[in-house]
């Protein structure tokens, strides 16, 4: 239903803007360069205008472009926008997004219902006002106002973001950017006259594309419509993940979500019981939504809780050991015959005991050796691997062996720390091929927790 | 007492070697390089050998050498060590350090007792054995037996970490010279036949190039020792910050414990305890204590916990407060005759009550405003700062500002998000100046929690 809205073949931006810096000229420079559908730029200002070494005709008004126009995207000054948005359901398009703020937000609440009055009229769908829009990785349709050397675009990826506060999105995308995270959508619906989080979450759930849903919420207006949440998100948490990050949790924290978005931020054990019913898995921060997120996007569920941690250095085993229990996971021991087993394989002062320690002298074959013997057996559902690449013994190639373990069919995760130039290849070669890395044990852990957590889910609803 | 092992002058290296890879190869080429001092390589294999560009003499044993010697640094195989060690003696030297393996961790407790009998009869201070020595990064002096292309060497800076594992010690030199994070010494002790922990707290706690001191501790091997850790860092707590981590938790932890350091792991619950009557800082995780180590070394000690928010995303100031507050730090209301002036000179919709949002359409000048209204008076303590320099308005210019707002004596941390090159330079300008960046509001708050947790140490003890 939304698809159009999220997915257009062909785009108008009313208030597309020849003027360097403009909100209206930085979204028309990301259409015209990078969005695979058509691009109309709407402004009576102007005729024509040479911009990135082509000329580019502009329109007096939608009404006046011959071609379809799936969305009109909307970047003019608010008093005029109930104008510009019956001219464009006059055109016939399916939906709007509305970027200029001064409406609810600015306390101008009879111009905003101006404007979902005449989106019912037409039968348009309105995203906004007062939002950054929408950003699609896969075909480049994007209304984010905000230059790419400020906030960096995302490679296509199996992650969507629903977030109500649009800074924070921008600055999500800038850091998945950097990180090469495959964040394929970002949908920011600032004041909500009329497309809500809920119907964005089940446009993300019908997309293949994505696998798993991240939300940023600061909080809900009214109880229906978190109860309207809670429904949708038990349908479609059975289809795929959905984690969510809750702002605003104390009270001080509450008069600023009020401040904010006029949200009724309610209490957050409200919102914590919420998530719960609703099969949602929550994250305690932005970051920690993402790592979840990573990997719910690249492993398999997990039958079970039991955990097989390997590392090359005792103590970071035993800091994976502290963030899997404090959790609920377990860390089982290894069977005594297949401990027998594995200390004639290592090096004799290798620990043999889950978590296994294959010492500072290890190398790429001890991890090897640990993996194909335990991993797939029945004590095991999953596996967190330490490699402290700063010992002398490992490679690379390591890297060939953990994802060859994709094979055994249970999740894993892998924790590098470090700066120079080998663990930073290490790392890119695990992502690229599907295995999530994180900087420290305890984000591992959350990681393998939120798996586990998710297989709970999908057998509860 | 110990400051020879820290800060020779003189160092021989015994199990030198001309063998590539080699350990006695990796020490003598980070040593004959970058140490400031003398270096005498210590090796009856070789007469010399030419390595690095320079021919270098080799000594049949330490005793030949002619000039004086602080310290021996020992990687010779474990049974030719106590035998070497007492021809150190003989020599003079105040320190050794033993970096060979295969002593009492490895069933030869025998063998240790031996060396701990002559270290005794000779007045040799010994650290190890099996362990990675000392890095200084005033001197060079650097026991660290990986390649810096592995392991990077953190810049000089008002860090020390006293670490029960090598290998984490390792990588977190790796990560901090990664993120110029000024690490100024690292000691690791290994089996500690004789240098403690406790010995190592005292000799940081009495050089003044250090100003917090962070402590890696897996577990003490009996009360006694838990007992006088604890005197020694309450006496050191008063003059400096000590943050440190235990890692091994849970009960599969303390299992993973015993079998890496032979260690009694106890209840997690006694060395909560303990650091809290020791007045030490306890981090929840590696990060953690450096995210803290941080800002206890640049930042001054506040008189309350009462902290200005000032966010350009009305999300990231909630996720400040939901932080702060989980922490019991508070976020009062600005005073409402200074809200009032506030309003006048932000834009429209900014929110002046604390959390300050100056919004998305900020400018540099706008938080220069608020800073400079609100932090010099008596109504906060301290302040975190957000920016998310993605929204077009700000420039590098606002960390002058910033770094300009030190002269109020309050404590000051930025949470700042993103990938580009501007949030980099942005970054590093603020670093460079004394002024703690984090990625999250979370790891910010809790690097002001840490602040005030030190005033109330230093007014209890």
């Amino acid at each position: 239903m939304l698809s159009k809205l999220i997915d257009p073949q062909s785009v108008a931006v009313i208030g597309a803007s020849a003027k360097q810096g403009s909100v209206g000229y930085v979204i028309l420079e990301n259409l015209v360069n990078r969005f695979q559908g058509s691009v109309y730029p709407v402004n009576p200002k102007y005729d024509e205008a040479e911009l990135w070494g082509r000329k580019l005709k502009f329109y007096k008004s939608i009404l006046e472009i011959q071609e379809a126009v799936d969305v009109a995207v909307i970047a003019t000054p608010a008093p005029t926008v109930p104008k510009v948005l019956e001219e464009a359901g006059r055109k016939g398009v399916s939906a709007a997004i509305i970027i200029s703020s001064g409406f609810a937000e600015a306390g101008n609440a009879e111009l905003e219902n101006w404007v979902r009055a005449v989106a019912r009229q037409y039968g348009i769908r309105v995203l906004g006002p007062n939002c950054i829009g929408i950003y699609n990785a896969y075909s480049n349709f994007d209304t984010v106002f905000l230059p790419a050397d400020r906030a960096g675009r995302p490679p296509p990826g199996p992650l969507a973001l629903i977030s109500q506060s649009g800074a924070v999105a921008a600055a999500i995308m800038d850091w998945a950017a950097r990180r090469r995270l495959g964040l394929g959508f970002m949908a920011n619906y600032g004041n909500k006259a009329d497309v809500t989080e809920i119907e964005l979450l089940e446009a993300f759930a019908n997309d293949d594309r994505v696998k798993v849903i991240t939300v940023y919420i600061e909080g809900f207006k009214y109880f229906g419509e978190a109860r309207r949440f809670l429904e949708t998100a038990r349908k479609v948490a059975v289809k795929k993940p959905i984690v969510a990050y809750k702002a605003g949790r104390g009270s001080a924290a509450q008069r600023a979500v009020r401040s904010h978005t006029a949200a009724m931020a309610g209490t957050y054990e409200m919102y914590h019981g919420l998530f719960k019913q609703a099969g949602i898995i929550e994250a305690s921060s932005v970051r920690e939504m993402f790592d979840m997120a990573k990997a719910l996007a690249t492993q398999p569920i997990p039958r079970g809780r039991r955990v097989l941690v390997v590392s090359d250095s005792g103590g970071m085993g035993i800091q994976a050991v502290d963030a899997l229990e404090s959790l609920g996971l377990e860390v089982p021991e290894v069977p005594e015959s297949i401990a027998k087993e594995l200390k004639r394989e290592l090096l004799p002062f290798a620990a043999v005991s889950n978590p296994i320690d294959v010492t500072g002298s290890a190398t790429d074959e001890h991890y090897k050796i640990v993996i194909d013997m335990l991993l797939p057996t029945a004590f095991f559902d999953m596996a967190l691997i330490v490699t402290l690449m700063q010992v002398p013994g490992l490679t690379k190639n390591l890297s060939e062996y953990i994802i060859d373990a994709k094979k055994y069919g249970k999740p894993i995760a892998v924790v590098n720390f470090g700066g120079s130039e080998l663990v930073q290849k290490f790392e890119e070669a695990l992502e690229d091929n599907g295995i999530p890395v994180y900087p420290t044990p305890d984000r591992a852990a959350k990681a393998l927790w939120a798996l586990y957590k998710y297989g709970e889910i999908r057998r509860r609803l």
